[in-house]
Order: C-alpha cells, then structure tokens, then sequence
C-alpha cells in the first residue's frame, strides 16, 4: 500500500485521511509541528488554507515524497522550492468535519511536475474518486472561482434567505422543495434558461416592493438591487 | 367536485391546472380575452404576472367566484374592488412549465378577507399540497423576498459559475457533487453555520487571485466583491 503523510487536520485534511482510509497507510501530520511525519512517505499532502502553504513547506522536514497541495487557487509552482517531486491534488467539494460525504463522487483535479508524477498522483485519487481528471492551473482557477460561486455565494444568500426568514417567525425548512427543485431543474437546462422570478420578468414593482421590504438591511438591499440588475442584463444580452 | 376558472396559461396557471385536474373541474382561462371563463364557477385563480393583476381584474367578467391571486407580494386588497369575496392562493414554487412536479410537497400560503374564504382557500390548496399554511401579507412578502435570495439570486449564481466554466471548457455538470452536498449541508446545520470557502477563512490572498481572474468580467467581479465582504462582516458581527 502506498504511504501518505496528510499535512493539516483541519476539514480537507480530516476527510482526506477518512478517504484513504483502508485504501493507504495514512499519517495525519500536525501542520504546527510535523508531529507523526514521515519521511519516507510516498506522498506528502498539504492540506491546509491557502495563506498557510509557504510557511508550511517552509517548516516540513525533508523527504522524498512526491509533494502535493490541495488547494484550487494557488500554483502548483509554491512547490518547486522543495525539489521533491510536486504536484496538485484538488478535490472539488465543500468539506465541513461533521459531514459523511460520498468521496468516490468527488472529483479530484491533478496536476504535476512531470508525467510519471502526474500518474502517481492520479493512481492516488483514483483510490478514493471515480472522477479523476487532468486540469492545468487556469482550468483549477476556473474551477474554484466557479465554486466560489455556485456553492459559498450561492449558501450566503441562502443565509440572508434564512435571516429575513426567522425575522418574520417563519423557517429556512419552508423553502426546501423550492431550493430542490431549483437544483434539478439545472440538470434538464442551463441555469440561464432555468432563471425565473421578478428581475427575469422585469417586474419593477415587485422589485420596489421587495426593497421597501428589505430597507432596514442595507447590505441585504444592495446584493438585492445588483444581481436583480445583473439577471436583467443578462437577458437583455441575449436577446442583443 | 368544486370548480375552478385558472386565469392565465403561463408557467403558474399551467401548473395548477395540472395539480387540479381529476380534483376539481377547471377552466382553463386566457387571460387577455377572458375565453373559457366561467362566471358560476366556484373560484377564479388569477395566476398572471403581479404588473397584469390590475388590469385582469378590470377585465374580469362579473361572477359569483371566490376570487383569488398567486402572488407572493402583491398585496391581497387589490382584489376588493370585484365586490366578491377574495384571498390570496400562493404556491411557494419555481414553475417552469416543462418540469414535472411534486405537488404534494408545494408549500400553499393562503390569505382571505374572512374566516369562511380562508377556510374554502384551504380546502381547495389541501386538494394539490399536504402543506398548506395561513400567511399574512407581510409573512407572505418575507416569504416572496426570501425565496427570490434562495432561489432566484442563487440560481443567477449558477448562471455566472456556468458561464466561467463554459470559457475554460469546463461542464457546470462538474459541479454537481458539490452543489448537491451545499445544499444538503443546510438539512444539518444553518446555511451561516455551513459556510465554507475563501471569504469566510478571510484568505485576502485568495480573495485577490480569484478578482484577478475575472478581470475582464466587471459585473461578475463586484458581486464577488460584494458577496465576499457580506460575508466576511457577517462573520464578524457573530464574534462580537
């Protein structure tokens, strides 16, 4: 089986080790002091925030592991430094430690140094995902920045939603067929054509109203007034 | 069997004429020239735009109907000057009409100018729903405004997060585990409680690389601005 040191206990780190579980022998490395790290692992997996990786590779102690960060944003270049073998090895999910989470739907995107690391790399993700691809550092930005998105941003307009909900005695549960159905139905169209509501209609009374509603939350009003103003613009390019 | 004029063929009227059929006889009913309309007819759901419940109801034929809208925000007086008995019918949903539905699980918010109407209102909304609710017209507004967040804006989200993957060559299908899980994660905890990602981590560094990414696209890069310093001061506001 091959050895793997996971650098950083916090939630990729944690469900990383979980995921290789039985599949490698894994070593959860304390990021602060390297505690249980080992030298001759094959792999060494940085599995910390991105603000951290230099000062963690910094403090690692020399070995002769292919040595892999896992975040989508920062180059694979960071890696360089510690003339080990390096690479890439993002997994696309949004990891919080209480969760039980399906990995082998979880796909993961490689990069390396060369071929023969990218391969070894790939064999790694592969004992936990059946989604394993390729992806150079634009397609891995692309790819976070596009999370970032469709899943943090979209989730703190789902806060805001439950906010202005229990303000009014009501619960965030309510809207669950709602948010379901929103989901699937992207499956069937893009989510441009699945777009509905007021701003997509242009309803600028709905609109006003809604701003009335939400004048005693100023933060709530102004993400209110800018994407209603982005989805009205959108539709106005295409019909251009 | 109780019968039922559906006022308006859009997406709204499409489906609850579905949702009705083989539990109430109805009609049917353009809404421009009012063919179909039955003035006997025990209810008449006006399911059009909120900018056109004005004008439908001036061209309403006279009729003994309980009259009723589906509008989440417009308010339920509009209806009075019919001089017969009004409510407000609304189905907490996104409708597009090629989906099929659930609408057993269709949150109903029912409003009426008496208890009799409410209870009549009801009885039709528990023929289609197993979850029907009084609301008045302010929990009815929140219940609108929180839904345009969740639904809507979150859903322009997607629309954006398509949009950059598509220019990377990369499938909005990629995304699917994850939005599936975010979604998920707010069965378990608050969506605030669930937040994950680089502005909650405050990893300015991150934050920066990502806007420098979507440069060339100046609406995509405010709301990310927007967004993420929403987040971070939401953050900060729940240690002090």
């Amino acid at each position: 089986m091959k050895t793997v040191n996971i650098i950083g206990l916090g939630n990729v780190g944690t469900h990383l080790a979980k995921a290789l579980e039985h599949r490698a022998v894994v070593y959860a490395v304390n990021s602060r002091d390297f505690s249980g790290f080992r030298s001759d692992a094959d792999f060494s997996i940085i599995a910390v925030s991105d603000n951290a990786i230099r000062k963690v590779l910094g403090n690692m102690p020399s070995s002769s592991s292919i040595i892999a960060h896992t975040s989508g944003t920062t180059s694979m270049d960071v890696l360089i430094r510690k003339r080990n073998r390096y690479g890439v090895f993002y997994p696309l999910q949004t990891f919080s430690k209480a969760r039980e989470l399906n990995y082998s739907e979880i796909p993961f995107f490689i990069e390396a140094d060369s071929r023969e690391t990218e391969i070894e790399l790939c064999d790694l993700a592969n004992l936990i995902s059946d989604k394993v691809t390729i992806a150079d550092s634009t397609k891995r930005r692309a790819l976070h920045v596009a999370s970032v998105f469709a899943c943090n941003f979209a989730n703190h307009l789902w806060a805001i939603s439950d906010k202005i909900l229990r303000k009014n005695g009501l619960d965030f549960a309510t809207l669950r067929p709602l948010l379901k159905e929103t989901l699937e139905k992207t499956t069937y169209m893009s989510p441009r054509e699945a777009q509905t509501g007021p701003a997509i209609r242009k309803d600028t009374n709905t609109i006003a109203l809604h701003l009335d509603f939400l004048s005693s939350d100023i933060e709530a009003s102004e993400i209110y007034r800018m994407i209603s103003s982005s989805i009205i613009s959108d539709a106005r390019s295409e019909k251009s």
